[in-house]
């Protein structure tokens, strides 16, 4: 219905796309920033991201978080759902897991500044979270807390 | 302080008294009832819990909530609290362990009615809550909801 | 300023009162049910009471919902106030406390109905709620919930 | 805009209304229901109500939530809320204010069934709720709780 | 990529679909329920339903629940949701509108039971929600809450 | 640790398990029920589930809550996890895949009485719920509410 | 009923003004801000936002929050409450719709300092926010956290 | 009851007092501060503020929280509490009726610092929200955050 | 049981204590801090305080929340309780008890920083919370949010 | 599974473990951090800690939220939990228990940065908070809120 030309070049979006078989297949795209000179927020939220265990096989579950401020390129929304698709069938560990995934997107993007929370569920009934950002927040944007609760256990 | 005779014959409230090692060897005590004619209800919130898994060996923790409808005699709070730590060396199932403490509680007060909510913690990301009541609830008893969340994940 | 005439014979509204020191010196007062022939529920909440534990001589605290469907007299607010601030020096146990002052309201009241919802602040890591009622629910009647949260402890 | 006829003989409803300065003088105005001979809910939330105590002439404050079963009439909206309105100079006791609006509305509206909840905020540190219904929820009618906290005080 | 017959006859699911222009011109479909000799319950939560008020002019928002117990047919969910979004520019009042969606699905899917909870946004400081369902709820159906908070007002 | 023999001819606990690849793959477990004679409810809840939608092929989420009253046997725990697990791979719409696990649980344990209550993830804006039951609740039986929150969407 | 100068150069406020079809026929319109010396903050809420997809054509829902500082002028919330509705027929990108909108509304009213909140509702499984701010928030100047929930899925 | 000194000179305080009509009528009063040497953050929450809209001439809702650091002086709180009912029948806009509010406590106190939040109740869908502050938060005072939710509609 | 010596010189933990009946017979005991060189936190949390008003007579009450990062000495916590207690009888202003109980407890344990935060239950519809602190929190401090909300009148 | 080789040194993980009997007994293990030379946050909560009151022998019980920057280091997470599960038969008090366990893995791990923060289960109505970090927040690191809630007592 667009024809708005920073869509023209991409190849996932509006099309039937097969899911990425792992991360490494999963193609992230990047449309140019309609406000490339100004500051500003964008946050994704993924509640439905899991992934596999490399040390037990089994699954893993985390809601993530990813705040980003834009430079020259947006990363187009569809690409970024199959990417973090691509994880269903793919072992990393918490900690390596959330900072690589957000190092990708702060690469690929040229982003001005870039955050990642996730919040893993239990394991041995204790959860772990981790939180990666490029750098300090850049003077004059405005980040939210990102307002998920921490464990709390029963009661 | 107090020489309400409903006290005297007490082991335990006023007492330097051991930790019991085992439900076995903890000692439920009662009083009389003030109220004995009369139908309400007793409330008490023990989320202080833990036992041990029979199969693994590592603790457990629970929430746990015993509502009853006093009959002839209360149970005597201190003798609860007693009972409740005894379990913290005891290997026990959630299942059984929940409808255990309930039983006991149930019989030996000879109460008019009683509940046990039991809200374990999670294990493999699935935790276990266990109700048990001696009955339906009495025409003209007031039992307010538990109001204790269920278990949500992350996010 | 009101010269409604069922405030005529009160000895405390609208007066310089002395505290009352006890339950008994406390002196309930009573007007007219200006809706006498109706079905409906009158709800207090008195989230400042404060008595003496008889065993220790400490002070105890508790959150009071009284519900009550009125007969031909209203309870007047002011003497209910003064009669619930009478336990501030006064020994009482959990149960029996909250079970008489539901008693003395529901019978000098001659109401159609009446509960008392008794939220006690926890000792030893268990808190005591009680709850009594006058009898089942009048067929016709509205009472909410208290909506009152349970005990959770930490975390 | 519109000229729906159940619209025509309305005196208020966009026009131009002085506000009404006693609820004697304000008028409820109603318009047929369109699905008279279907059991159904309306509810009407009215957070803004203020009214004058009789006794000591200073504002008292209510959150009112309206619910009834609209027989051949629905109650016009604004003049409700003008009704509501009317009662911003006016004396009244909390019990006999709010059921008294409640009879007012149901016997203007010669509704299946009503209910008015009345929050009133708190004074002497004890607030009052105040609650009455035409009579028992007519068996297929679809209430659901009014979802308004008890007071708590502080903490 | 399904290839279950019961999607066979659909003509808007899996298809580029015109927004239909007002609930006459959208069509509901439906399929063959799977379990239709089962008693059960499906939740349909709408926070994205929007009208015209045919006396301003001005847009309304609501919040929509929709709760059925299928009997012989399942609502096709992009043919709801299409059905939903063709009140965008059409002009209805609050209680026609939510009873007339609610009958129209009811009828349409030949459903054992429905019930729709329409809450909509405030005007004149006042919200009003509406509450319809076909009958009694089916013994042994679980219905639970709703859940959506009563307007509250600020503070 | 454990040598209660009710765990002796158990395949699954304890062991290296491989994940099953379908539900048909997977095998429930069950062990008899130490309180066999007594009418109880035993709750899990299990927000880590995943499917796959088998029109699109995308992953869906759901938060599943399972409600039962053990007859003779408790499903074992560790072989319901990897049942649930075993959808991740398998394509099910989201009526008939939550209606499916819950009778799937209830006639291979034979249960008294079994609920299922599945909160799908948002497609197009509108989540879907599923409950299911086996029949009343039984007398007797304490089923507290589910206390999942309705979809809200934002603000 | 105010003779307020201020107030005499409007268009829209008090007339009846047909809803613009765009954001471009839209007009903002201000007024002299009162306490144009003084640093304070102004926030609107704007829970009704609706506009459409430019490549779908289907609707997008925002909750909005936009704080700024006025300078000389105040925006005259009719006009705001317009021209947000304007959106309603109007294809736009969620970062682009939500950053010019603030541009706008900053540029229009020579504002000190804005910031605007846009909370989208989900499409995909993934809600986007997107928050932009004229620069760092001047020293002196309150602005609370706009307390909207990130989203959480489900459970 | 209380000699102390720094009453004696009140005009309101323990009096019949009536109420102000205007604003301009009222008079705050003032008490030395006790610890006037001391930086420390006095807050009054005031949730049943009214006054009136000058356009239209009807009922406008706000809940105050103002926030100071005293100097010489404590604002005398029967005299704020009567200032702030003298609104009441006073024509007011939102931005300028709480600023200055603010600043007349501001000046009347000699406060070292002082701040108001105003939250308005929603008209046309969209409430004002109103913060002034007399200046930067000094060093070494705490202020927390006011906790009032931000407008969030329905759902 | 303990026979730590920095117990040793204590006259109150551990012994029949008899309740002062003022803040002056009250005694705050301290022990040595065993991380008297480490900068760390200790919070307590009393919401059992109880005071009374000098002017009135009656009883207040408050919720105290008392952080604090130790020095030399930790106040022992039995000692503060009692010294919390012996308020109960003693006439108090709000600004003036919670000020001084923090500079009490700061002088005596000369801690290297202490904050006090009391919320006051409302009286005549207002209530007061008060905040001091004895100077800007020390760099590398920890002091979370007191979480407690603010008052919030009904509905 | 995995044959990750930061695993291959390790005592305790994918091993049956016996519980350690004491802190001094535990053996916390250490693994590279995959992303050594990036400032990242690392949280565990564990609301299932408990451990002797060296006073009275009886159980104390915490909630713990431990964040870290790690350096080199990870803290392997089994190695952990049997760490604090070796606190439940140790006596502790709770200022000296909570910065002795942050300070043992801060050394342990040799981490960038490291807070604790111990949220304690109330004993005489009181219960106490315990926070400590190894410094100043390093710039750059996201440390969100533990969002844990301060203790309220009842109501
Ligand atoms: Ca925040
Ligand atoms: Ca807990
Ligand atoms: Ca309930
Ligand atoms: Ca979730
Ligand atoms: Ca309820
Ligand atoms: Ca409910
Ligand atoms: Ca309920
Ligand atoms: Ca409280
Ligand atoms: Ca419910
Ligand atoms: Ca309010
Ligand atoms: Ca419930
Ligand atoms: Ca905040
Ligand atoms: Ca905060
Ligand atoms: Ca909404
Ligand atoms: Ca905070
Ligand atoms: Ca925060």
């Amino acid at each position: 219905m667009s024809d708005n030309p920073i869509y023209q070049n991409l190849g996932q979006l509006g099309q039937q796309t097969a899911q990425p078989q792992s991360p490494e297949e999963a193609e992230l795209e990047r449309v140019p920033n309609p406000h490339a000179g100004t500051l500003y927020l964008t946050r994704f939220v993924a509640p439905e991201f899991t992934s596999i265990c490399p040390v037990t096989g089994q699954p893993d579950f985390a809601h993530l978080v990813i705040d980003y401020a834009p430079g020259e390129w947006l990363v187009e929304s569809k690409s970024l759902k199959l990417y973090l698709t691509s994880f269903r069938n793919h072992g990393a560990f918490h900690e390596d897991c959330t900072v690589s995934i957000g190092k990708r997107i702060f690469d690929f993007t040229e982003a001005k500044w870039l955050r990642i929370s996730g919040y893993w569920y239990p394991r041995g009934g204790i959860p772990i979270d981790v939180f990666w950002q490029s750098g300090e927040v850049p003077a004059g944007l405005y980040v939210p807390e990102t307002g998920v609760a921490s464990y709390r256990g029963r009661g």
